[in-house]
């Protein structure tokens, strides 16, 4: 009765691999890909094991991208069912990693033996990039992995990545890009001293605030078509000595955009730099891409993605670029058209995460109709 | 050849009394107060030792008021002198509270014994209030003596708090009064979220950002001719989860108010309340009142204090009522009159404190003057 994509998943849900540990999901997906014809390439960096599977060499050459980590439970004992059992109860496969990500690594695996049973001669190539660092710092999965290849001159043309799209029904969001996203360590400085002797000190927060006031209030730009504005967000505020009389010398904020393609991150610093100078502060920020965004324009993946899901599900499917950022950007920024397409984000990372084995069924008849639009 | 009062210095010093330990320093001083005829009250609240002793039983009753306790001395291999040696050098006494206040405890024994010595019969009442709280949380100190002289009726009419008021040359600086100090701790509410979709959080960083920059703007008042405008300072700041993707829930502000007697406590509170309520911030706070302003206008205390200063240093004292605040307050609100006059202040609470000799002679002099011209 159980499909094999939702055995599939069960089986790599019992398999506990809370980030980084991989914990033999790859292993157990490579067997099959080898049975079928891919060449198996383990990448281990650090901490953190990575698959590179490809079967075939010709263009083009479409890709499965996606991730055997988990987040971590929390406390197992707030769950309804154990997050690593897999079971099923009224149509849902429970579990962590239910629908971030493994059910759409189940998916994958079985459209491809599909269609590779259907088409053994199919054209062009499909590959796997699989990490256990997703959820993690991403530091030594995808990125390390999109090295090796660019390293060798190797190419991919498209790629779907697994993560769950969909808001309230399978396939009504696909994810056609992502907004960039730059964080800001900001350390503004004043003078320390004793609250009853203001002016022999100079004090940073008081100095800081109308600067943030307006950093809070300005507009970074208007979005366009596939993104949403730029936002601007405070995450972390410090100041003081914990002393009641103390004026502090220093205050730190911490800060992060999401950008679109509208601006640069040179342009978003420019900007920063000009109101923290024209109130005078003095100050230091010490910068951090962790991804420029990347769009998919209107194109054969995006067009392929939609009628896929339109034959499935009846869906009309909405291409957003909105949500965190995903491993998809490392894929992006080597040319590669990247489209994100998976099921129901509703319960991903708390507690319960559980995902329709309905929509898992169809997400692989989703895949494998996006194999057979592309490579046949 | 080293004095009276530079010896009782020295032997105050070498009793390591680190708030609130008094170490010996009270009884030290009682029994020289016992031995020229007052009753001597030991009064033990929690972990403070303090003294009230008095001579006489008429008015007027002039009180010397101070503390034996010390603030730490950090890391001692810093000091040049041991803190706790009491050595002099070049014609000055070294260690920790030779400044702040076991010189001027010294000084007001020692002008003690000469005045009683050469007016056994003079009019009035000499008193002592000494506590070891005062550089710690001060609630187990003056403020509890105080308590028990008003639950029996007891007034003080004047009083002399040995604090270090002098600035550049001995009795520059008196202090005739203190500003208020009230203290806010601020909650500022928003909404928890991701950095990613800022539309379903409030992040309380924002919102705050412009209501601090006008708190920190506003002038509360102008002062007057005692006292300088009151003052705001932001000494803490503190928001958000340590990630640098989730937007904070809630920001945690703590201000402090230096306040003149142009302005209360509640007209403080109420005009924080319209600029937080203008900003349409969700929101609370609790106050901590430290101490209410108090000012001792010219009259009969201030006028002897400055002439006795004029007749041993030639110096024309300027009153202010600058600076933190002191245990004056506590005895200032039983409506008694309040000076605060010692030496310089240039090295308390730092390392290497030191006073010099001299100025410690010539301190209990104008201690002696003042008795003579208030007393006889």
């Amino acid at each position: 009765m159980t499909s094999d994509v939702v055995k599939l998943a069960q089986s790599l849900i019992q398999l506990p691999s809370v980030t980084p540990e991989d914990a033999g999901c790859q292993k157990l997906m490579n067997r099959r890909l080898s049975a079928i014809g891919f060449d198996i390439e383990e990448h281990f960096f650090v901490d953190t094991l990575n698959t590179w599977a490809r079967k075939g060499n010709s263009a083009p050459h479409f890709c499965f991208a996606g991730h055997t980590d988990v987040v971590p439970t929390g406390d197992e004992s707030a769950w309804q069912y154990p997050p690593f059992d897999g079971q099923i109860h009224e149509g849902m496969l429970h579990g962590r990693g239910a629908a971030d990500m493994k059910g759409s690594l189940a998916a994958m695996i079985v459209a491809t033996e599909r269609f590779v049973e259907k088409h053994p001669d199919h054209k062009g190539s499909i590959s796997f990039l699989i990490t256990s660092d997703e959820e993690g710092p991403f530091v030594n999965g995808t990125t390390r992995v999109v090295d090796v290849l660019e390293a060798r001159d190797e190419k991919i043309d498209m790629c779907l990545v697994g993560e769950p799209s969909s808001r309230s029904s399978l396939g009504d969001v696909v994810k056609n890009g992502r907004r960039g996203s730059l964080t800001g360590h900001l350390k503004i400085k004043g003078k320390q001293g004793h609250v009853a002797y203001p002016h022999l000190a100079s004090n940073p927060i008081h100095k800081a605030a109308p600067a943030l006031a307006q950093l809070s209030e300005t507009v970074w730009d208007h979005g366009n078509d596939y993104f949403p504005a730029t936002s601007f967000q405070i995450s972390n505020i410090q100041g003081g000595t914990g002393a009641g009389n103390v004026i502090p010398g220093v205050l730190y904020v911490q800060f992060n955009f999401r950008f679109s393609t509208e601006v640069t991150e040179q342009e978003l610093q420019d900007k920063v730099h000009d109101i923290l100078r024209a109130h005078q502060l003095e100050y230091e920020i010490e910068w951090k891409l962790n991804g420029l965004p990347f769009l998919t324009e209107p194109g054969p993946l995006l067009d392929v993605t939609l009628a896929a899901i339109k034959e499935v599900t009846g869906t009309i499917a909405t291409p957003e670029t909105s949500g965190g950022t995903s491993d998809g950007r490392f894929i992006a920024q080597t040319g590669c058209k990247v489209i994100e397409l998976g099921p129901l984000n509703a319960t991903i990372h708390q507690v319960d995460e559980s995902v329709s084995i309905e929509d898992l069924d169809k997400l692989a008849l989703i895949y494998e109709l996006i194999l057979e639009k592309l490579l046949t």
